[in-house]
């Protein structure tokens, strides 16, 4: 393990203020050419029934909009399928690709960007640095704060066969634009906008905590908590301050992703998601639950963030599960040695025993 | 003025980390080729007579070295001779152009790419957006930390012969990589360092006291500031880990420069380089003792931060000028309009009175 030396690679361009998104038909037209004027749009799906902003139709009538459903975890089956569906809508391939969402929709824009450029499907980019061009212009517009996807150089996914979840972890994955207008977060429910953006708290909270740190990583870190302490501690999480305080927490938040590691949390989090379903910001939270002993004030910090908001974090999802299934959560637990030795040191099988693990499961 | 939003470019890559130097020929070996290997090198003139690392000489045989005597400020006519030094060595043009040292010899490395790759002299892009093609692909290795030149899209020169001290501001004027190796700040005289670091300090000090702020520009200026105040209220500013915290916050307060603007203490540190010749840095903490009134807790962090460290301010500089002397003060403070609308409101003129220059000049 290193302590984080490494060549980072920044998102190219960034826009920040209410009412950005009125720049992006500007910022399009750059990349329109007589080669390829076509430009595709993923937007959650939520926004079919949700209004994204009243100018939005008027700005983009002539590119294609691929709505992505995102109930379910991302997969290489999504990927592999959201790319079949811009290649048989036309021959041409876009000139840019868009993503307006959460993490999942950026994840997408970012994966078929580089399918589109790279050929393939998504499973053969699963690792790191296996991406071996560019990857088409893409823009990302995240409508909730706390993934850091607009700013990482991965994109998430499982691998439907294998269910290996990893991401294709790449500088050419990284976002060339990126548009943080905080209108955009103005209608994401009060539970969900808590879960997301403590994505952003709770991996500074691992990192600060962890062995292996340096400086650049750190000043990242802090400011990102500090900022989520702002918002949480606040009156109203939701504020336009604050909707705008957590949009730049989490762009700042995937700055830090970028040279440090995560330590216990995000390994059980993974686990939940991985044999239960369960969505990354919501199994961050119910993971906090057993994490008192090797996070003590972040503990305290983020159920008294989640009392002062009025947000009730699910608990019990873990009782009653099978044989079967505490031994799934074990090894999709324990598989994330990085983290865990950043966390608990080299040893850490010594003190992650299979009796801890669950033990620690049946207190979520 | 707008609130600063402002489509911000990022540098391509940053590479943080002790040692981080030794990574600097594998990164120019990826930009040599059959059409041009060459590299240029520009370091500053302190290195002739000082160690940078003893790998240095190993790690560079074949490139040219061009030293940067920074004893004035920079101006339009350095900028050419540099361009010219490179130009009459070989007419192939070099594939990557390096900049090691502070802001004067990295904003050489930055003006001496544009203009090999956009023709013309340093003075024809003096203003906003004027550079037309992308420069030769940059890199900078900061020696000094505080100016933030490794992130801003500009670099400061004065024209010889009207006397405009304008750089040319553009995204092409960014770095493309930067390493930050706090090894390399090893050797820097304590004044200096101090003078220097103070230049985040200050700027972010300026941008959070203004009236046009947005949260990211806010969340740079506060972990700079916070940096700083862990450096230099630290046992030792120039420690491992403070050089390397303050290597950060410089990097950081060049990003912050990009959605932000200072106050009322730069236009009147600028007046006192333009009039009297004053090093940037210095001119900046000289200033500081008329900033009482504008900046009450900044200034008292300021002296204090000084006295930790035994760190003396120059003073008097001001005192037995003559009229023609404060008259031109007063027309380079004033002439910054953004900045002082920014600190004082439209009506600066009304406050920032011709006698009330002249008072505050005098109490410097």
């Amino acid at each position: 393990m290193t302590t984080g030396i490494r060549n980072a690679r920044n998102v190219s361009r960034y826009l920040f203020g209410t009412g950005s998104l009125s720049n992006l038909p500007a910022i399009l037209n750059v990349h329109r050419s007589s080669a390829s004027h076509r430009v595709i749009i993923f937007i959650d799906h939520y926004f079919q029934t949700h209004t994204l902003s009243d100018d939005f139709n008027v700005i983009t009538p002539a590119d294609q909009i691929i709505y992505v459903d995102t109930t379910h975890e991302p997969t290489t089956s999504l990927m592999n399928s959201m790319r079949d569906r811009v290649l048989t809508e036309s021959a041409e391939l876009p000139c840019a690709i868009v993503g307006i969402g959460g993490g999942i929709t950026m994840d997408v824009a970012k994966a078929v960007s580089n399918l589109l450029s790279n050929g393939g499907d998504a499973e053969d980019y699963q690792g790191w640095d296996l991406v071996r061009v560019p990857g088409i212009f893409k823009v990302a517009l995240p409508t909730i704060s706390g993934t850091g996807a607009e700013s990482t150089r991965t994109c998430v996914m499982t691998n439907t066969a294998s269910g290996l979840k990893l991401g294709m972890n790449s500088d050419f994955t990284v976002f060339d634009q990126i548009i943080l207008d905080p209108d955009l977060t103005r209608t994401v429910p009060r539970d969900q906008y808590f879960f997301t953006g403590m994505d952003a708290f709770i991996h500074c909270m691992e990192s600060l905590n962890g062995s292996y740190r340096n400086a650049i990583g750190d000043a990242y870190s802090s400011q990102t908590m500090q900022l989520c302490r702002d918002v949480f501690f606040g009156d109203d999480m939701m504020s336009d301050e604050n909707r705008a305080k957590l949009m730049v927490a989490s762009y700042l938040g995937g700055c830090a992703i970028a040279t440090s590691y995560v330590g216990v949390l995000h390994p059980f989090s993974a686990a939940l998601s991985v044999v239960l379903g369960l969505h990354h910001g919501v199994a961050n939270c119910i993971t906090m639950r057993a994490m008192e002993e090797f996070y003590p004030e972040g503990y305290s910090e983020f159920y008294r963030m989640a009392e002062r908001q009025g947000v009730s974090i699910p608990e019990g999802v873990c009782r009653n599960l099978t044989d079967d299934q505490y031994e799934r959560l074990y090894s999709a637990t324990i598989i994330h040695e990085k983290p865990l030795t950043n966390a608990l040191g080299e040893d850490f099988k010594d003190i992650l025993t299979p009796w801890k693990v669950r033990e620690l499961f049946l207190r979520i």
